[in-house]
């Protein structure tokens, strides 16, 4: 691969997005925006129980009500598929997805669907959710890792599902049924690397299940024609994922399913999975109408995808001088109530920004009765992180070394040895150190009682996959540049840019559009920092191909060789023998005269083109604790990261403060409280208290630009790694304030009051 | 070129066509389905006068309804932009567009836009309309041949607009000013021709004005953003088309501007015109909403593009043996209210399917007060073939000869030159006649008194241009096929089969979509018959594209030289060394994990890569007169037609019979009748009669399938041509019936009996 060395001209400013105005004028068509005629409106009937059998359901008194056009069950999906390979995360049976969707024998958490109506308004559909019969013999809940562990736990999975896939659900003598997969990575000897330590610290972590918390709730529209024809609108992170899982579930080609994705108000990974967009095809192909179906707040809470809850054992051994030499790490991460926690993320994670030469990591993936988990930004390395880096503060504090001084010392480089057995390509852990030491925030002196200053790092490898794009010129010189990535967080910009750079052309003579699974080839989801990079790379590759077919095409027009003629972005033009000149709209306005206007294309795989480039983050926080009320207050907040070339560099500062406000909620504030019974006591935003605009200062970043020199402008990934620090640098903080380490988070009020009168208590 | 020489198995068979479902249940979304969130509905105040100057137009009471959002007139549109070139019919001031789509100083046909509104509803638009005042000075209507060109005739276009366009407006001395351009083509020696000539029939014949009579009324929906980003969904037969002449009248670069093809529910020329469209933007502009204005049938009649009412002057040499030596035409069309009638198709298609080797063609555009004409199926060629073909059954009975061997004896054959100038390519004007004569309609006794048989014949030349194809193979074997061609007779199929036979796959295996203009490459108009001909093109090389793609893929996969691979359409495989043999199926499969997906693309002019193939038609008509009421009845109907390939017959057969049962309309019932004032008398369906199913017989077909060299599947169009012979095969058949000489179309019960009277008259 080339990287691309003249000065850029458009990467490294900061365009208006082209959705802003959209957006901000409510003109910006999401999911629940879409309107077709003659189109019903579906709820769906949850399980008020988080652990039951079903023994009825019956819909005869919804489906008598006027009105009401059609109920579905989970005997409407088709009968269960061969399992399939599934992304990231290993095999899953389809047939899981399937009962997720809708309920088949029991109910595994509260909100679970039971039933979806459709109706020709949405309060009747309410209405009639309440006229559909449903039965059942209710279960003992089980709703935490304790409960779930034991051996003798009551089993959520009882039905032999277990034999769809191999090594999963098949807990080992002794252990709980609720253990769905057990894995391990690492390297070394672990005894010879203790045997090396001269200090070991043994801890345990816990952190609560947090929600994304994205404004937009989930929604799915459907029409199923007669001939088998389904098209589906949805906000999701990527159509062609879900036309894969809904191509599943419903057992169809993939040719007789468009998804088009509709604008996305916030994903984080949780709009990756499927909800609502079957029940609305289901409920379509049996009233014959258009369905949609859309979520109340109260359900995205309890019944999509949060990331887990979890629990981390760490035991790390290093040498008097700083050095890590052994690390034995055991995470517990809850599922919800079907396999699939991001336990492999907190693994490959947990010890990311260092060299620990013997370690071991073994990660549980656990079911119990909770919603189950998704993904959500760098997903599972937040909790494993804050595990290691407030150990790492211990342990400073023990050597007496400058926290970031020990950092420096384990830091990796290039070529060593990454947790999940991988090698490190270029990276910039010691940069991104060195510009946190070297960071005004970090040597601030601390006037006031009670204030603390914590500092954490964090890593995310980034994501790299396939991505497409496609690109018309205009006869006016004006470009429309179509790709598969959904925008969440401006990539219509950022696309966009790397476009115009390549060409030479204004920024705002880019159009850039989000196509759908017919308009534009496969591209995978935008997500795990993929997006700026692999589709970045698609978008340079339409450019090149399009400025091939304008050197070929002016090598005709001025009727000279065709190796005679190349594009120069430097001035957007094409250049000939003996000082032929033409300009790219000049050469736009010729084409349809002469042979057609042209399009490019480009469909990459960007992993085999390129190198995807990591990349680790160190953030400094401030905080001050209320000894009374045991509040804890963010004063000032700094994230470092290197973040590769910064295409848009405002948006890449956006993307590190959301990130690093989503982490001081985990940290502070954000938990599910579940009730005995297993149902959720804070399902609204009122309880389940997010960060707000006033609980937090402004974020100051600090873009540390190492280019990747695995793509062509230098693209990192920079979404997830600012979501991993901030766990581990607020508690580090709150040491640092009042002098009690927070070994459970969200560090909330009541749990700062408690470990402040036990510090008292031992103090006596 | 290559053409295919393997046997076809897609091409020619009848399968289901995508849309069907979707059309039959209601589901497909045609222009006034869209549906946007805070949608106004807009209105147009139309002029109630045929010609008059606006003296004050005052929206504010309206504005003062609560409800009302916004009022647009010609002073919304930006100032005049200079003169752009327009499609075929040559030059047209920009300006000319915008005063057609509001008025500016004086309104020239009666439903000429003078302002438009919108509102919260369509019924509260519509009230308001009532609210805007206007006051004209009326001018006397010019509404006929005869008055517009008098030499004293008022003229429509008085303001110098004349002197935007070279050649236009600019009377000769002592000729009417509304003659807006005057065309001459032919070739060869008049004088010396009709000395040759030892017969010379010289007749005057006349045709009223049509509506295409499409079922769906015009629509435009708009959303402008205050970005400058402008979207557009439209019923209309060329998204591209749409997009540049909108952004000439609105002055707004091409990628600003994102025009989107709803369905459409017909068009045969009309809908390549803008009305709606402009408005909705610059209500939408101004109200900061979407708008959606449709038009109620009234509106269509009098205020779109019908073709032109006619006057054609024969004179017509020829020998004894049937030669024809000479023909002198002088064609006089109606353009409307701006200049453009179709007299050019009208001389060019006259003598199309005949050599005469002196010949002389003048046409005359002239303005009136009557709506701007607009293309109608074989524009032009209806009228000026009714002249010729009935001079021509006239020549026959004169000379005593059958008219089929009169027609054959003049026939054209590759080489001959046509009247425009061109050259004629492979044609099978003969194979046609031959055809007819074989028919056994042809021979069929006729038993019954005041029955007749008539034929005629038929020509027009196609159409090619550029055309965009880009199609996306899915992993299980699927592919999307997205072109820019609107579908509007079926072509979705029709290109699909293209597609699925260069790609030796199934029909079924290939989802075929319609793009806009930021989807999709650019793309002529649907019209002229040159879709399934031109697209077609594009989409066979987009399958050419994808199956090089897939052998350089799996050359890698095998290991083997690039050139050792080769895709075989006849069992959609590739081959390679040592009978290696990989499926479609199975190279789609593997194509994410080995590079990625693939799509293909192709943006093809199809003149510069092929050769269109013009084409013929002879119609047989058997009708009965009834001498007591006038009226004409079709009993039997054939109508031969060479179609090059028939990829899909079924619905060649139907553009046959639709072409056919319009064409019957103009002969026997359409016309706008008009008032004094310039107002039509006839405006709605039940007065403005067209032919419906009861009034004809089953439309019989033959298709001569003489492939076209100059096309890989030897596609012709085929839409335009069986409009053009039934004027004259209907009046023959009359003048067979009962022995009147019709010379003026429609043939009405009133005409008829006129002409049967005076028939008696002169037999007394």
């Amino acid at each position: 691969m080339t990287t691309v060395e003249r000065p850029l001209t458009v990467i490294g400013t900061n365009p208006v997005r082209p959705d802003g105005v959209e957006k901000v004028t409510g003109r910006a068509i999401y999911g629940a925006d879409v309107r077709l005629n003659g189109m019903l409106y579906g709820r769906v009937k949850r399980s008020p129980h988080a652990h039951a059998i079903i023994k009825r359901i019956d819909a005869s008194k919804a489906l008598a009500l006027p009105g009401v056009h059609a109920v579905v069950t989970f005997e409407d999906f088709p009968p269960p598929a061969e399992p399939i390979m599934q992304t990231i995360r290993g095999p899953m049976p389809a047939q899981w997805d399937v009962e997720r969707l809708l309920a088949r024998r029991k109910v595994l958490f509260k909100g679970h669907p039971v039933a979806a109506i459709c109706a020709t308004d949405p309060h009747l559909a309410e209405d009639a959710l309440e006229l559909i019969e449903v039965d059942y013999d209710v279960l003992p809940a089980v709703v935490s890792l304790d409960d779930a562990l034991a051996p003798d736990a009551p089993a959520l999975h009882d039905d032999g599902l277990a034999d769809l896939v191999d090594g999963l659900l098949e807990p080992a003598e002794g252990e709980s049924p609720n253990v769905a997969r057990t894995m391990e990575m690492g390297f070394g000897n672990l005894e010879e690397g203790f045997a090396e330590a001269e200090v070991v610290l043994e801890r345990v972590y816990e952190t609560g299940m947090a929600h994304q918390g994205y404004i937009e709730p989930h929604n799915g529209t459907a029409v199923w024609n007669s001939d088998g024809k389904l098209t589906v609108w949805t906000s999701t992170q990527g159509a062609f994922g879900v036309r894969m899982n809904m191509a599943r579930v419903l057992d169809i080609p993939l040719g007789d399913l468009r998804v088009i994705p509709a604008e996305i108000g916030g994903g984080f990974g949780a709009k990756n999975v499927i909800y609502l967009e079957p029940l609305a095809a289901l409920l379509s192909r049996k009233s014959g109408r258009p369905v949609q179906l859309t979520m109340n707040r109260a359900e995205v809470l309890e019944a999509t995808g949060p990331t887990s809850g979890t629990r981390s054992f760490i035991k790390l051994g290093a040498k008097r001088d700083g050095t890590l030499v052994a690390a034995d790490i055991r995470l517990e991460y809850m599922a919800g109530a079907y396999p699939g926690s991001p336990v492999a993320g907190g693994a490959r994670c947990a010890l990311g920004p260092y060299l620990v030469p013997h370690q071991r990591i073994i990660g549980l993936d656990v079911v119990l009765n909770r919603p189950k988990t998704a993904a959500y930004r760098a997903p599972g390395a937040p909790a494993s992180a804050y595990a290691v880096e407030a150990v790492l503060d211990e342990l400073a504090e023990l050597l007496d070394m400058d926290p970031m001084e020990l950092r420096d010392k384990n830091a990796v480089t290039e070529g060593d040895p990454r947790s999940d057995g991988a090698t490190h390509g270029s990276v910039a852990a010691r940069e991104v150190v060195a510009a946190t030491t070297a960071h005004p925030h970090y040597r601030a002196e601390i006037t006031k009682p009670d204030v603390g200053r914590g500092v954490a790092m964090g890593f995310w490898q980034n994501g790299g996959g396939e991505s497409s794009a496609y690109a018309n010129v205009h006869a006016d010189g004006t470009v429309t540049l179509t790709t598969g990535s959904v925008d969440i967080g401006g990539q219509r910009a950022a696309l966009a840019m790397q476009f115009a750079e390549t060409m030479g052309i204004a920024y705002e003579d880019v159009n850039s559009l989000v196509g759908d699974t017919d308009t534009i080839g496969f591209t995978g989801n935008t997500g795990g920092s993929r997006t700026t990079f692999a589709t970045g790379w698609a978008v340079y590759e339409a450019a090149l191909d399009i400025r091939k077919q304008l050197e070929e095409r002016v090598a005709t027009l001025w009727d000279v060789p065709r190796d005679a003629v190349s594009y120069d972005p430097a001035d957007a033009s094409l250049h000939g023998p003996d000082g032929k000149l033409m300009t790219f709209k000049e050469a736009a306005e010729r084409l349809p005269g002469s042979g057609g206007n042209i399009q490019g294309q480009a469909d990459v795989v960007s992993t085999t083109v390129g190198k995807v480039g990591a990349c680790f983050g160190a953030h400094i926080a401030d905080v001050e604790v209320d000894r009374e009320t045991g509040k804890v207050t963010v004063l000032r907040y700094t994230a470092i990261q290197d973040v590769g070339k910064a295409i848009h560099p405002a948006y890449v500062e956006g993307q590190v403060q959301g990130g690093a406000v989503q982490g001081i909620g985990m940290a502070l504030n954000e938990d599910y409280f579940y009730n005995d019974d297993g149902s959720m006591a804070n399902a609204s935003f009122l309880d389940y208290r997010m960060p707000v605009t006033n609980d937090v200062p402004m974020i100051d970043t600090v873009l540390v630009e190492i280019p990747n020199p695995g793509h062509p402008y230098g693209v990192r990934g920079v979404g997830e790694v600012p979501i991993v620090p901030p766990l581990a640098a607020i508690a580090n903080a709150i040491y640092d304030a009042v002098g009690v380490r927070i070994h459970s988070l969200p560090a909330s009020p009541a749990l700062i009051l408690e470990e402040l009168e036990r510090l008292e208590a031992a103090g006596d």
